[in-house]
Order: C-alpha cells, then sequence, then structure tokens
C-alpha cells in the first residue's frame, strides 16, 4: 500500500483556493501510484478559523469542499480534515473532523477527541469532542484515524486529557496510524513532535503519517515537517520545513526501516525561516506585496529589513530614514549602508518640522510642565505618521520592528514606533535578535557591525541608551523569559538569584504595559508563549504592580 | 435562616482590596443577624482573571484570601467563589470553586461544572468540570450549591452541555438554591437572567439566592442585579444595577413572597448606565482619574464626553477642538456649545501647520499621485498625535469615540481617531447612538441639536458626508446586526430583503478591516456580541472578501 503526504499552505476561508490546492496534489499523488492521500487537520477551511466556525455559511461552503473531494475520491482514497455538525442536539455544534473518502464515499470518519484549549488554541470554544472510537478498514487494512492533539496524551507526567485515543481504538488491531495536523511552529515544536511521534509508534508497535500545514495564517507559523516514523521509532522521512510538497512512501518499506532522515534543528535558523515565511503569507495572503519599514540604525529595524528583503524581494522593500535632532550621524549612516547592502530603496526625512509645528502648537498647553514622554512620543508617533502616509500613499504594508524584550517592558510608543500591520520580530527577545543578526551575516556582512555592536538606543532624547532605564539584556531576557514563558511568580524568579528590587520593577512594568500590547499589531510566533492570541491578560488587574 | 447577598465590585488581581470589601460585607451581615453571606464567582481574584490563572503565584494568593475568609467563618456562614487546585493529576489544573464556609473551616464546595466557552468566556481554558455532585447540609438546611453557568442548562432547546448539575442534586433533597455568579451586562441580559432563574425555581420548587458582580473589568461590564426568587417564580428581589449591596433575606419570607419587585429595564437607559459605569471603573481601578477626548461637533464625540463628564465628573475631562480646512463653521459651534454646556474645559488646536509641515515633506514622495485616504489620514494623525501628547503631558486617559457602525465597516483612522484606551461606545451602533443622546437631552439640551439633526460627516475631504459612501445607517446597521451578532451568510440577509450588491459590500468591508480593530482600544460591551474578546477573527482571511 502507497500512502501520501500532502504538505499544504491553506489559506483560511479560501474554499476555492484550498480545494485547487488539494486537487492539484490528489493529481500527483496519483501520478505517484498511491493509495491513500492525507491532507491536514481543518484543510477545507484553514486553520485556525476561529470564529468563522460560528457561521453556518462558513460550514456549508467547508461542506461543499467535502462533497467535492468525495467525488474525486474515486481513483485514490483521501484523508482530509474538516469541520463536521454534530448531529446530536447536546454539546456543541460542530466535530473537528477526519474524513476517510474512497471509491466516492464518506468511508469513515473520526472526530478528534481531545481538544487544545489553551495558549493560542481555542478547540472547545467550536468542537465537540468525541467519546467513541473505532478504526478504518481500507483495502485489506485497518487504519487507527486520528486528528494532531489526539496523540498527544501519552506518557506524560501531567496529561491534560482523561482519555487516550489511540489506547481505545487497539482493540481493533489497526496496521497502521494516520494522524491529520495543524501543528504551529515554535523554534523547538518539531522536536517536540518527534519526541510525542516516538512514543507513540514504540508503544503501539506501528508506523504512523502524521501530515502537517505548512505557510503562515496571520501570526501563527507552521513548519511542516510532516513524519513518516516506523515502528521502532527510526525516522523514514521528516519533510522539509516551510515548504508545501507531495512525497509518497510504500507501508511496507516504511514498516522495515532503520534509517533516521531528520531534518536540522538550528534554533536561529528556524527562527529565521519562520518569519520569513510568516512576512510571506501575511502579504500573499492579504493580497499584498510591498512594505515599509522605518530604519534606525539599530538592530530590531536592520533585522526586519533584511528578514522583509528576504520575504518579499528587494523590488517590494522600501525603508524612511527620520532624522531628528536626537540623533546620532551613526543613526543615518547605519541605516543608509543596510539600505545600500540589501539594494533596498531608501529616503530620508527629516522630522525637526512636523515636531516644531507640534511643538509650537502645544507648548502652551503644556504649561511649562518639564521635557518627558510627551515630547519623547511626538517624534516617535510623528515617524508613525510619515510611515503610514506613504504606506496609504503607495499601498505599502508598514512593518513594524520591536522586539520581544521591549514589548514585554512597554519600551516603545503607540501609533509611534508600536505601529504597523505586523509585528515581525516581536516574540524574539533582544538577546535573540543580535543572534538573528550574526546569523544574517554568516555570509558576508549584510547588517553593518555598528549597528550590532553599538549600545541600543532610542534616541529619542540627548544621548538616550537602553541602560538608562532597563538592566543588561542579558539579565532582563532571563527574567522575562521566567515570567513569560515558564510563569513563574517573583518569589520563585529572586531565587533563582537575581535582585529583588530588579524581579519587582520588571514584572511590574509588564503588567501595566498590558495596554500597550493589547493595540499592537499581531506578533509572528516562533516561541512557545508570544505576546498576542496565545497570552490573555486583564487590562484593569492590579497584581504584582 | 437569614441569607445575605453581597454584590461586589471587585478588582482582578488586587486580592487585598477584595478581601478588605468582603470583610466590611461581612460585618454588615453580622449587623444584619445573617446565618449565611454570598459572595460572587471567584471573588477572590476577580473575573476574568485570564491567564493570570496559570501563574501558580496567583493562585497561592487567591488561596489565602479563602484562608482568611475561612477565619472569619466562625460567626457567619461564608460562601465565595475562587479558583481551587484540581487534586488529579489527569484534567486541567484549577476548578472554579465555590467555597462554603463556616465554623472557621471548610465545610463544603462545590466544582462548577458547566465552563462557558464561548464568546467572551474562555473556562475551559483552564478548569476542570465537575462530574461529581452533593449538597450542603448547614444548621439543620440542605443547600444546592451551584456557579454561574451550571443552572443555564435547562429548559434549552439546543443545550451546549449533557449534564445538569440541579438535577443531579436533586435527589439530595434540597431546602434552597444559591448561585454564586459573574454575568456580565448586556443590554437585555437581565431579562434573560430572571427568564433563567424562573424556569429552575420552578422545575425544582426551590427559593435560589443569586449573587452577581458588579462593575467593570476593563471591557467586561457588571450590572448586578442579583435575585432572590421565590419558588413559584415571583421575584422577591432583583437588586439595584450597577450599585453595590449587601441585602439580607430571611428565607421563610422569601418561600411564601408573592410580589414581584423588578428593576425597570430600558435599553437605552441601561446602555448608558452601563457605560457610565465600564469608565468609571476602567479608570479607578487603573488609578486614572481624567480624561480627554477630541470633539469634532459630530454626534458620537458629543455622546462619548457626555458619558465621561457623568462618569469623572466636569473637572476630569477635557476636550480639543481640532479644525482643519474642511471643516466647517458650525462644527466648531457645535462642538464649543457642547463643552460649554457640560461645563468641561475645552482648548482650539488648528491642524493646519502640522498636516503643512507634513505635506511638506511628503509631496515629493507621493509622487504625483492624486489626493487619498493617505492625506485624509494625515489629518486624523495629527489629531491622534495632539490627543496623546496632551494625554502624555498631563496623565489624562484618550477615550476613542469610534461607533459600532463605523468599526464594523473600517470607516475610521487607525492611529488617528482610533487612537485612545478604551473605546467608549464602539459596542453601541450608529442608530442607537441617536438615541442615546435624545436619551441624555432628556431633561434638557446638553447635545446641541444641530449635533444631532445634521448629517454624519468625517470632513476629511470638501463637502464629505457618510452618506458618501455608506448606506443610510438604519440599513447599515440592520445588516451589521444580522451578520455581527446573529452570524448570518451573505444569502439569509439578501433573502431578508437587502439589496445583494450593498450585502456583499458591506459584509466584505467588516472582514476586510479586521486588520484594524485587531489594533484597537478595548470595547466596552453592552450587546450580546462585540468587537474584541467575545469577537476572534483571523485577519488574513478570504471568506466574503
Amino acid at each position: 500500500m502507497r500512502i501520501s503526504i500532502a504538505q499544504l499552505n491553506y489559506h483560511i476561508g479560501n474554499f476555492e483556493g484550498n480545494l485547487k490546492r488539494m486537487e492539484a496534489a490528489i493529481d500527483e499523488a496519483i501520478q505517484h501510484n498511491a493509495d491513500i492521500i492525507v491532507f491536514g487537520e481543518l484543510a477545507t477551511t484553514g486553520y485556525p478559523p476561529r470564529d468563522f466556525l460560528e457561521f453556518r455559511d462558513f460550514i456549508n461552503r467547508s461542506q461543499e469542499v467535502v462533497d467535492q473531494l468525495t467525488a474525486r475520491s474515486k481513483d485514490i482514497a483521501i484523508v482530509v480534515g474538516a469541520p463536521s455538525v454534530n448531529p446530536v442536539i447536546e454539546g456543541k455544534d460542530l466535530h473537528n473532523t477526519a474524513y476517510f473518502l474512497a471509491d466516492g464515499k464518506v468511508h469513515g470518519t473520526h472526530h478528534k477527541s481531545l481538544l487544545p484549549t489553551y495558549d493560542i488554541f481555542d478547540e472547545y470554544r467550536y468542537f465537540e469532542p468525541a467519546r467513541e472510537f473505532g478504526i478504518i478498514e481500507y483495502k485489506g487494512k485497518k487504519i487507527a484515524l486520528t486528528v494532531c492533539e489526539d496523540i498527544w496524551n501519552i506518557g506524560n507526567e501531567n496529561p491534560l486529557y482523561d482519555v487516550c485515543p489511540m489506547d481505545e481504538m487497539m482493540p481493533f488491531d489497526p496496521d497502521f496510524m494516520i494522524n491529520v495536523s495543524a501543528s504551529p511552529f515554535s523554534f523547538d515544536h518539531a522536536k517536540d513532535r518527534l519526541d510525542i511521534l516516538k512514543e507513540n509508534v514504540k508503544r503501539y508497535k506501528l508506523p504512523i503519517f502524521y501530515a502537517n500545514h505548512v505557510g503562515a495564517q496571520t501570526e501563527i507559523i507552521f513548519d511542516g515537517g510532516s513524519v513518516v516514523m516506523s515502528p521502532d521509532g527510526s525516522i523514514f522521512r521528516e519533510m522539509e520545513y516551510f515548504k508545501e510538497g507531495v512525497e509518497t512512501f510504500d507501508l511496507d518499506e516504511v514498516s522495515n526501516n532503520k534509517r533516521n532522515n531528520e531534518q536540522p534543528k538550528d534554533k536561529i535558523q528556524l527562527i529565521h525561516d519562520g518569519l520569513v515565511t510568516g512576512l510571506k503569507d501575511y502579504f500573499g495572503k492579504l493580497g499584498f506585496s510591498k512594505a515599509i519599514i522605518g530604519l534606525s540604525g539599530g538592530i530590531d529595524s536592520a533585522v526586519t529589513a533584511v528578514l522583509a528583503e528576504r520575504a518579499l524581494g528587494k523590488e517590494n522593500v522600501r525603508v524612511v530614514l527620520m532624522p531628528s535632532q536626537y540623533s546620532s550621524d551613526h543613526s543615518v549612516n547605519d541605516a543608509r549602508e543596510l539600505a545600500e547592502n540589501l539594494g533596498i530603496r531608501y529616503d530620508i526625512v527629516p522630522i525637526q518640522e512636523p515636531y516644531n509645528a507640534f511643538y509650537g502648537l502645544l507648548e502652551g498647553l503644556f504649561e511649562g510642565k518639564p521635557f518627558n514622554v510627551a515630547e519623547e512620543n511626538i517624534q516617535a508617533r510623528s515617524r508613525g505618521l510619515i510611515l503610514m502616509a506613504l504606506s496609504n500613499k503607495h499601498g505599502n504594508i508598514l512593518l513594524n520592528t520591536t522586539n520581544k524584550s521591549e514589548m514585554a517592558v512597554g519600551y516603545g510608543t503607540l501609533y509611534g514606533d508600536l505601529a504597523g500591520g505586523l509585528s515581525v520580530i516581536a516574540d524574539v527577545y533582544k538577546t535573540d535578535v543580535f543572534k538573528l543578526a550574526e546569523f544574517m551575516n554568516k555570509d558576508g556582512e549584510v547588517i553593518p557591525k555598528n549597528t550590532i555592536t553599538k549600545p541600543p538606543s532610542a534616541e529619542l532624547r540627548p544621548n538616550q541608551k537602553d541602560s538608562d532605564s532597563l538592566p543588561d539584556y542579558a539579565i532582563l531576557d532571563e527574567i522575562l523569559f521566567e515570567y513569560i514563558e515558564n510563569r513563574k511568580g517573583p518569589a520563585e524568579i529572586i531565587a533563582m538569584g537575581h535582585e529583588e528590587k530588579l524581579v519587582k520593577r520588571i514584572l511590574r512594568l509588564v503588567n501595566i504595559n498590558e495596554f500597550k500590547r493589547y493595540q499592537t499589531a499581531p506578533v509572528l510566533r516562533v516561541s512557545n508563549k508570544s505576546f498576542g492570541v496565545g497570552r490573555r491578560m486583564p487590562i484593569v488587574a492590579k497584581y504584582l504592580n
């Protein structure tokens, strides 16, 4: 028996586009003499469709795609994820279903049983879990068919769920496993995925065919990395990251495999490639091609510009240098050098005139109060306004260049440097932004050395440095990681050896700046806990502040 | 037996403050000779604590409050909602628990069984549902204790859940019901609440004591309206909306009641009072007192200014009039008249100079392309910048004045008129904004008549009117309501008699403007489907657009 895995880039709600992509993959699999082709979870709709799932019209359009695929299943069996209407009146209206289509009919279905409802996932918001389990019989083989999370409740010390679908299916004596997934990228998730697949194949002594999505949907990036694993845990094939593909495998070969065919997993490379994918699909799926970026001469905007150039091409990226009286000479020079290295258009628009115009209007109303964040923010917001005006005039999407450390402590101006349609590196801590810059320079200097080595500064007042108000980024990032990723409390973080006063100040800064993060653009997600949809905090809380 | 209901304004994460409030209520109830006092759901933490529930430190601090209340329960039994740690390793880490504290000990607990996971609710993200049911025995009475949603799965045609906690408790023969709730306000929710309580008391032939929260937490408003209902469905007491209170009731009197003591439920009055509460608590809980608003002379900013004055006091609200070359004379006059009526400070800051400065800088980069949204937005963003500069200098929170109709179709400028810390009326359709204005004028003209009667206009180009690009608001709001509140598809809305081309255009506008709503301030929620946390949509989707 030959099984194809289609690792595709679906687009939420683009039913026609998704169907076309799947039809092309079916043609390819038939060329490969495949018996079965496996698509991803909720492949008809794209993932995550969120509250569109509450629209009956949306569900009907997805069902039409399932119907068309059913008609196409005469020459090949098709495994595809789609929402289905729960026929039982009690419980949620939908199931998250894997269809097994064959001989022009629905040959079988499996409804997802374990519904992730944490971090970026909201599945119990929409879906009723399956409580009955069976297997699919096809061409003399018995297939245990599961959806994504269904195979993740095994061997954990603290399982989230109280049922294990594969345990329920084993009495039916399956020959192999198929899992349709929509498993989002984070820089260490591919390893977790292989670990959990290994636990499954070893426990059940069965090979598995695991099909994932690839490509990005707003902030959520899918890396692909679909897996075919042999019963002993050896990796027959881990498909390429961030790339569509249809590959076909022989069940007997997989069952008798001993080799390990794993993709390399360098953290910084993965973040780099993930962000390029995220950028490419944000533009592509919205029907835009051109980006605009404010280039300060600092490392964050430099790294963002390089990522944009790699995702969109140099002809599609333009940058604007907007010096003020507080900008140092090297800022403009470093920014210009980067633009020249990348071969992208740059313009210089000094902000002194609008700043003076605003200051003239407002000086009286400032009532003699001293220079403070108000004047700093006039600068940042004048820059934001210039970038948005060019964006509106020429149809470029403004990219936001904030990093995760700044985003965490609120070091940025709403409607100013926090403006933009997409936050490119706001899930990358400053210490990793430096590593990204080094990585980008590995085959020759793209980002000017001075940009990497000079002390970070917002340049909003004379001789300002980040270190005036923030600790060393190495220390800051450690504290932030323990609080944000590990959800540690102040006592625990202090017990790790950090200064009490500093820890309390940083945690307070994180919490009082929730209002800023609420209004910032979606953040391309590369870690296990990014700001935005995966981290939901109340604004008016009084906790640690 | 005498039972007190404490309808309190909790504050998320403010453990000390919440404990103090509850202790004061306990003192009052003891004065009333109460045997039991009932607080709200998750009263220790405030509702909704969201992802703070994932922090063990946060849970420990809540537990300390429970411990302190336990110690206080020697003279009175205390019913209080709090998260508790799930001792079973499988499943979610927490329960959403109602504690029954008496004689200085934990006398009993009930874990919430029905966990709302829809709209603004994410309870299954955090909590494991109860699957076992019992009752509390105290001073010779048997009490069926439930948490909020637990009593909402009765008599519905399409129940969300497959268990009914009260049905499970009835075999234990309870004497009365207590429900601890955190049931958010919407303008028709108090009626739904009474309806469901009626169904419960009639089905089980028992009185109920229902304690709700009051006050707002960011965008979510609680109206209070706690209820004591007699077994025949008559309302012994519906407590006042939007007001804290401790009231004590005699069980025998409640059981034999025949009167109906219901609060009035005028939609516009409720929206008005809800928004005033939302404003007051947003400021109060963040520790701010002063607001700033851009006043255009139009109805949206006028209504927002009146709400702010009523919530914060005239000394705490200032407005800025920012005319451009496209502003009509009446705009400034109408705005000034309103400010004078309210007795609030106003300043006039014309935006021509910064506009000219930006235009001078950008004209060459606009490359001769015609006047478009870029120039319009420079005006709106110059205003946003001026307001934010004053906000930053003087510590006023900028209020956003967008209405729900505009927010839906993206009729507004990001970082311009969409700026602000809180969106005050963005859950109120334009047709209801007019009704709010009339309501505000009922005891004398506050909002100038001309503001209400003139055709709405953004005044960003010569002689611009909303009706140039949008249909009549009555029609627009109908279409939006069917799509947003009722989740109808285009075919269904067209079948209701609306023009096909218009319906498709409007639905497309709603969907392509998701990116704007993503970056707008939290929206005070007064309907059953407001933008923000209760309506979660992907940005890059290609559905109906």
